[in-house]
């Protein structure tokens, strides 16, 4: 399927490239390999062992290119020029050189590319992390200038909310860098935050589609100064992070420092941090991390309490994050407002409040995450006329339809 | 276990480096991808999939390593410097630049090298084929100027004939590459002919030994002419070929020439071949090849018959041939009409024979292959005194012995 569309990309005159992830449970696999021996895996090791699931696909999709009668080769990271730093696991990827890629294409090739993968001044494999597939594909359509860099999944767009929670989230057409940084990182997953900061950084323009449907998706780019701008582009929400309370810390300087500067050096991403107003000297310190962090997190606080003077922590996992995203929020004042109104009249509970110029979050309970995003949905002038149906079906589904549809 | 081994080795002062292949049913699985995307995928892209069966075992291996304490460093064909044409599928290797695998030694670290592959000039990954991981290693220790190859396998060295078939087999504890080489390409599955042919022309000493179990195998190196000969050093048998007959073709010039060089065209690797006394202008012709190439054999066979003016072509699936295999044999006449001679007594009947200075091959009904092996073993004076026991243990349960033992 998708070789039948490169293909059809490539008769409508388009020069193309192929970026491609790993298979189904491919990673996951690897990775319990390699738990199976060392709890520790050496990074470098890790790295070459992951890199093989995306090269196991580039090599599938372009011998499905050419079974269909058209010409494709496939690129490791470092067949694709992609230079990264040596940080294994999470490199950073430092340069392109596209020649390679540029030449294949000029001789009629569809060119196919691993991502999520490079190679360090070494000559050693290293890999992108989280969210690496596509930030390959944005940084090979820039060092190719690529016009535009289309980012598949199996939805067909950035909707104003979660379609699955909000039945009447809409699609938008179109959307900016800023704003869409703000949705991924309050927990779209429709595109990775780290490709859409580097598509910013290097004005690529990004089209996430669906990989089951031919129909346009939504464009990230550049604010057009010219064009209106809704207030609030979207409601975003995440349940994947957990709320950490700590009670009654010495209210004294650096016990913030010391607390996060511990929790940062063991790995623990911290999302919001909230501290209460001091009583009596002493104070509460809450702070919400990501829910595969929370062991690391306990560890650290049992070891800091005696020595911030603390009395207990306590874990809360049934928390959910509701952010409400716009880069029209800015220039409008009253939206802090409008949301707390809404929540209450609902009756949902906020537990903990942060914000960003273009962005407002609040922390609910999670039984309370669905209704707290339909609400403020309305309440923002979001909901569409119709009832959000197509993406709703799975995967299957939507192959079946399209096969009965030939 | 095989992490364990490596460093004994190191432990009691060697440098060791190992050379890996794919795990178990890995590079089954792969072609089985590939094959469900195109009949003739291609090449370029069918070695860089191979590749990463290797490339897989590499890292757990050297994972496995580094958690037991000691370092160990992955390089794949590419980083272990190994060279080769780009002839994909069945590269020929042409050099091995092992410096960086040499200074990892220098520094201490355990080299695991991936086998079965290298890089052709345009920096393409290139797999060399059956035989590749074993080559691999004899050209890495070539490479690295290494006192000794030791090649692991489920069996614990060279018999004098397959043990399963022969109770009575021995192990050897040394064979000249020249035998070693006849026993391999008339069956012995224990070494790679073409290992042994590389290890020959670069003198590199090889030891054939067992994975489960610590005792001496067998040594494969240049015949010391100090030592006194055996006539016959093995008995080898292959059970994995077929016989084509060619009925009534045209005995005129020519018409030899046209059948093998139609056959060795469509990659038919013709093994042995007899033709018959002419009768009446006309002749048999008769051949033998692997079973796999049989559907091959026959298409050229069919479109050939009316060319060559043949009636019909018989296939016999049934065949087994038997080889007797000693340098010795150069200088003992009599070997052929003993082992003929022997063959007749117990019943066996000769289909066809075909001989080399240092090799006498028959093939016999595959019925009778069993009976053919033991009476020439008995008759060459191969007997052991006791019955073979050892290997005919599986792999798990000689480990189940060894766990027992500690």
């Amino acid at each position: 399927m998708v070789a039948r569309r490169l293909i059809a990309m490539k008769q409508a005159g388009n020069d193309v490239v192929a970026v491609v992830s790993a298979m189904g449970k491919t990673t996951d696999e690897l990775v319990g390999l390699a738990s199976s021996l060392s709890s520790n895996p050496p990074a470098r090791e890790m790295d070459r062992l992951l890199s093989t699931g995306e090269q196991v696909s580039m090599t599938l999709l372009a011998m499905a290119i050419e079974t269909l009668g058209y010409r494709a080769m496939s690129f490791s990271g470092r067949q694709a020029g992609i230079e990264t730093n040596t940080e294994h696991a999470k490199a950073k990827i430092r340069l392109v050189h596209a020649d390679r890629i540029k030449s294949a294409i000029e001789s009629g090739i569809i060119p196919v590319v691993a991502g999520f993968q490079g190679i360090d001044q070494n000559g050693d494999i290293t890999t992108l992390g989280r969210g690496g597939s596509d930030t390959t594909a944005v940084a090979v359509a820039y060092g190719i200038g690529a016009d535009m860099c289309e980012i598949y999944s199996d939805v067909d767009g950035i909707y104003t909310a979660d379609p699955r929670v909000a039945p009447r989230a809409s699609k938008l057409d179109v959307i900016s860098y800023e704003d869409m940084l703000e949705l991924s990182s309050a927990g779209s997953g429709v595109l990775q935050s780290r490709a859409v900061e580097f598509a910013r950084k290097y004005q690529v323009v990004i089209h996430s589609r669906s990989a089951f449907s031919d129909a346009p998706g939504t464009l990230v780019k550049e604010a057009d100064p010219m064009m209106e701008q809704a207030v609030i582009t979207g409601i975003a929400h995440d349940t994947s992070e957990v709320k950490v309370t700590i009670r009654d810390a010495d209210d004294t300087p650096g016990i913030a420092a010391k607390v996060f500067s511990s929790l940062a050096t063991n790995n623990v991403n911290v999302d919001m941090i909230i501290q209460n107003v001091s009583e009596d000297g002493h104070t509460d310190m809450t702070f919400t991390c990501p829910e595969a962090d929370l062991p690391r997190a306990r560890s650290v606080v049992e070891r800091l309490l005696p020595k911030i003077g603390a009395r207990e922590y306590l874990v809360d996992e049934s928390i959910a994050k509701v952010s409400i995203v716009g880069t029209g929020m800015k220039s409008s004042p009253g939206v802090a407002a409008k949301a707390f109104t809404t929540l209450a009249e609902n009756n949902v509970n906020i537990e903990l409040i942060s914000t960003s110029p273009i962005r407002l979050s609040v922390v609910v309970n999670a039984e309370q995450v669905e209704l707290a995003v339909r609400c403020l949905h309305t309440a923002f002038g979001l909901d569409a006329d119709s009832v959000f149906e197509e993406t709703m079906l799975s995967a299957e589904e939507i192959a079946a339809k399209k096969n009965k549809g030939r």
